[in-house]
């Protein structure tokens, strides 16, 4: 396909639904195999014992990007491993046709066969994800949107699961809520550092309605999967009604945002503004490191669902702490 | 069956595969028809916000316990919904043949429709479960196990799943391990309550080496899924390496400690005793509401899979906070 060509949106979404499958067959045959032949996948340290990358990780990656560079020879592409052992992180992503791809998301769980893992990848058009594929070869689910035409469960169940009427989200939000956050890779034992913010922020979050200073938001559960991406995806299914955190990459989100935003949801930054009462919600900037989801809500007779999640985001925003994460270089 | 019949255990086995099958599919169709109908599941409070009963839950107990008392009609049952409607929670297991039974773990789950719930059956005898059964309708996975018989996914695929030959645990363990646990429903902002010594637990198994005045524990990743009987049954899997929980009732654990331990795993308390590096270490107590389970391991040239398991037991031991759960009236 020439590079000025018109895209067929419907084409593309069909290819990178059939990519995934074929990725997450080869994330599933590479699993079964390490469990055949025994021992714990092989596999070098990157930049601490958190941060592995498996031979798989590395296959996916270069399947996922030779297929889509004969397909559309003209796109650029973007993926973690190829990325990551680059010197920089700097943001790429323009208005070009763009594949963001990872090609083994939760490479922990992978490497202790944990079920959360899952390939992940996105079509992004002047910056903007309009494709997210996600399969998760474990637990056998595909979720799968494209712009203008909703969020999917193995392509059948359109997401959020419960629709008719879509729930607005509780009027006593974070209380009422499931609440997904990860530990993540920065472990360091510093005073006042992101893993001390973190923990402090799921305190607040989960503690009884009046602890913690009034800080207290008696969530229903909190929850860690250890995948950035199925946070997203349980989240476009309703399961998940908040998801916040900071650290990740853009090819850690691009497939789930997407997912995420046709099935209604929202996504701002994780990080406090001054004020959270008042302060304008704008959407996450997928290479900012810092997302706030909320989950897809209806209407109920008080408010509309953008106004009982925006409600969401400020009583979020009212518990938690600043997280310091950057771009390097930013 | 006369209670002085000689028990066929392979026959009770067929019995409670089939009945975790038939029992899910109750569940599965109970998300289904919400997910039609719109809205939240109906529910009552019990204690407290985090605590929720569905309908669901209750008539897959009724379904099952009439099930039971047809096929067996000697046998005890006790099963979550008709226990903690009771006025106390005395440990009722004795040595007659007792089938222990939560209809639906990972409540909270089930009402977001997040994909960990399950029901979890145990059959009992002297006091030991000798069957397991989980099945998990939403992502179509069954455990099960028979003592003698070993444990399995999906009637297939024997646990662990790596097993040729199963890895030991790691020699820096808990370094490099899954650790799961759970925030649970005590979630009171007390100075030194269950929340704030957990939490403290939590912080000192995540925390870099050096960490945490020497506690820190650079665990490979903190998974928490709202569903006791899965963590274990992940653990079974080797999914989970390290799994450390206070509350849980014996309903919540039987059937994945059967699995457990016919994978090979380890349970002993959750309680540090006075000398963790030297204290005996005995299996938990099935009503002791206090479990760590370490997940099986094969020897290594220095040590037995037994020795690797007692000396993650101890790490875990040095690192956490004693928890304060007892049995109603105890």
């Amino acid at each position: 396909m020439a590079s000025n060509e018109p895209l067929d949106l419907d084409e593309v979404y069909a290819f990178a639904s059939q990519l995934g499958k074929d990725a997450g067959k080869i994330l599933d045959d590479g699993w079964r195999r390490r469990a055949q032949g025994g021992g714990q996948a092989e596999h070098v340290e990157k930049e601490s014992a958190v941060d592995i990358v498996t031979q798989t990780d590395e296959d996916v990656e270069a399947f996922v990007k030779t297929k889509i560079s004969k397909r559309f020879p003209s796109h650029h592409f973007i993926g973690e491993e190829t990325y990551s052992k680059g010197s920089s992180k700097d943001y790429l992503i323009g208005d070009e046709p763009t594949w963001c791809v990872d090609p083994l998301d939760g490479t922990v769980n992978y490497i202790h066969i944990f079920p959360m893992f899952c390939v992940s990848i996105a079509f992004i058009l002047n910056g903007e994800p309009v494709i997210g594929i996600i399969n998760t070869p474990f637990m056998n689910h595909t979720f799968s949107a494209c712009r203008g035409r909703g969020a999917w469960l193995n392509e059948t169940q359109q997401l959020p699961l419960v629709r008719n009427p879509i729930p607005p989200l509780p009027e006593t939000a974070p209380k009422g809520c499931v609440f997904a956050c990860e530990w993540g890779k920065d472990r360091r034992d510093l005073a006042d550092g992101n893993l001390q913010r973190k923990v402090e922020s799921f305190v607040n979050m989960a503690a009884e309605i009046g602890g913690r200073d009034g800080k207290g938001g008696m969530v229903h559960g909190v929850r860690s999967l250890g995948s950035a991406t199925l946070d997203l995806a349980y989240c476009a299914m309703g399961a998940v009604d908040i998801w916040w955190e900071g650290g990740c990459w853009e090819w850690d989100v691009a497939a789930g945002i997407c997912l995420l935003k046709e099935a209604g949801g929202l996504v701002t930054t994780a990080n406090p503004p001054e004020d959270p009462a008042t302060a304008r919600i704008d959407d996450a900037k997928l290479g900012g490191r810092l997302y706030l989801a909320i989950r897809p809500a209806g209407d109920s007779t008080r408010e509309t669902g953008r106004q009982s999640q925006e409600r969401t985001v400020r009583e979020v925003w009212r518990r938690v702490r600043h997280l310091d994460y950057a771009r390097p270089g930013a």
